[in-house]
């Protein structure tokens, strides 16, 4: 089975974003808010909408099931107030819970949070909760940096973030580092904020002692770990020179990156300095990057392609391709075998 | 002849940083403010600060000529006000060109700029000025983040800049983007602050048309250029989908990324991906990560092994070594044959 750890729910009917336009324009203006969550998207609608994409695309890279989120880009955590965000974070999530249910085969959910900037994450407990436990979802994206590109929050390891932490290890659920859309000029969001939100969380457990608090928590780090494993030898240094321990005890049981890579050269990196136990096959289609590679004919985010191509063994190869999602996400095997009995 | 386009005098005598005390205890009590700029650093002290660092390191790794810029860490353009980096900028330049004086075959100046958040760029073009015809230096450390991890000016490619991009082509010297210390607890500055403003800098590149306007500016992007390489598909993937013009194009006739990256495998990822005529070595020692790899034996940063040790032709491993720092840094030529007619 070849399970992608990485897809977001980009194509979603566009009465999604009609009713964030009229939650937002409800900030400036309390006559416009909308008067019902209810979008009033069918599921004719939901099928059209991933049968020609997702669907399309797994058929076509021969993928079996993508661990399904709300939009990264569209979590905008930055914006409005806390209770936007949990308003909004509620729909999206029932939203792909809803392409859960119609392709139970094909997604399984991972929820985002109504994190909101310089309020507690405590606040999420309780949509996780609901999502996973309600909704049969088996992990959440947790944003670093909830004010959108200025970094105005804790680091990752603060006890700020503890309570949430304790609800993940007590649910059994990984989080996603992810960022979502930059209102910072200096980043593009895509190109840069995302890329440096993982940089970033990666040196942040370096510099914290997180794990030893939490030594079942997981993260999955995307876009390939950001910039660490290609500077793989400059944060084995820093850890050294900082006393820290080998990273293969102090952060490598817990933290696994993707394969969201988009070149054969990247993913031949990653796949030579980290083990096959922290890497997990992921695309992020329909995502960050549409277009075809010139120079292979191939679409750049076709990264079955890349790991099908490393010089790995079956064994290592099934790892990425199945076995690690299995282990990070502790409730991703009960979900499958609860689908199929349905 | 091996050029190293990245050193830093992280070894400067205690008097510097001493000086920076009093200078910075100064702006909350006028009476602490340092009467004098002048160190009291003798011309033995320097040698001795220089001996036992980067000069042996020369010896013992074989390479020739370091181009030799203050302490990235040290410039903390956040700290104080645009006077205090103005000062604290010519002191630090002024020591650096006391190295170089004394050591004419092995250290090259390259200086700090005066820069401070909010403070438009051109505040620096008299202290650029100064630095490369009267002290001979040849390029200049740009910091794309003034404000130290809050990343609050404009992107280098806003017309903020373009007043220094006029002098730095007048002068004919390219600037090495670097950024700063954080006070952004959310950024280790050499695990993510660093890296980070590397990535940032060539995706805003990307995002703009700056070479348009400046076609002979010429940027080094330290550290490998951050995560691009690694993420060569994603950038080439990004800009097409913008619409941009092949990156060959587009920006990498002014680009250019060094080799500090600090293992064997990502040297080989940058030297498979990008031109060799894009690629400068450099150490960035005495630096950011001073240990031995355990797994080699050596020191993370002895990056000459590493290039050593790639499958390129004698040709291009000379562009990397000597060959591209002397086009990218058009004074480079005429300052070495001084300093050896001298």
């Amino acid at each position: 089975m070849i399970i992608d750890c990485h897809g977001h729910y980009t194509t979603a009917p566009n009465q999604l974003e009609l009713f964030r336009d009229r939650q937002l324009a409800g900030l400036a203006d309390v006559n416009r808010r909308p008067t019902t969550t209810d979008l009033g998207i069918t599921d004719d609608q939901i099928r059209d909408s991933v049968e020609k994409a997702q669907l399309k695309l797994q058929r076509e890279r021969g993928t079996d099931v993508t661990i399904f989120s709300p939009r990264a880009a569209g979590m905008a955590h930055h914006v409005g107030t806390a209770e936007t965000s949990q308003v909004w974070s509620r729909i999206c999530n029932d939203l792909v819970h809803r392409v859960c249910t119609l392709y139970p085969d094909n997604f399984v959910g991972v929820c985002q949070l109504p994190q909101s900037p310089g309020v507690p994450p405590a606040n999420c407990i309780d949509e996780l909760t609901r999502c996973v436990t309600e909704l049969g979802f088996i992990g959440c994206n947790l944003n670093p940096d909830p004010s959108g590109g200025y970094w105005k929050d804790p680091p990752l390891t603060d006890r700020y973030w503890y309570p949430l932490y304790e609800k993940m290890v007590e649910l059994d659920v990984p989080a996603m580092v992810h960022v979502s859309s930059s209102c910072n000029p200096c980043f593009h969001a895509t190109g840069a904020h995302y890329i440096n939100g993982d940089t970033t969380a990666f040196m942040q457990f370096i510099t914290g002692n997180l794990f030893k608090d939490f030594p079942t928590l997981k993260f999955i780090i995307p876009h390939g770990g950001g910039a660490v494993p290609y500077h793989w030898g400059r944060y084995r240094g820093l850890a050294q020179d900082m006393k820290r321990p080998l990273l293969s005890e102090h952060v490598m049981k817990n933290v696994f990156f993707d394969t969201c890579v988009y070149h054969q050269p990247g993913i031949d990196l990653l796949t030579r300095v980290i083990p096959a136990e922290n890497i997990l096959f992921a695309s992020e289609m329909v995502g960050a990057v549409k277009g075809i590679d010139p120079e292979t004919g191939h679409h750049f985010d076709d990264t079955k392609r890349y790991v099908d191509a490393v010089k790995l063994s079956a064994d290592d190869k099934k790892k990425i391709f199945e076995g690690n999602a299995l282990k990070v996400y502790g409730r991703l095997g009960a979900a499958l075998k609860r689908r199929k009995a349905a």
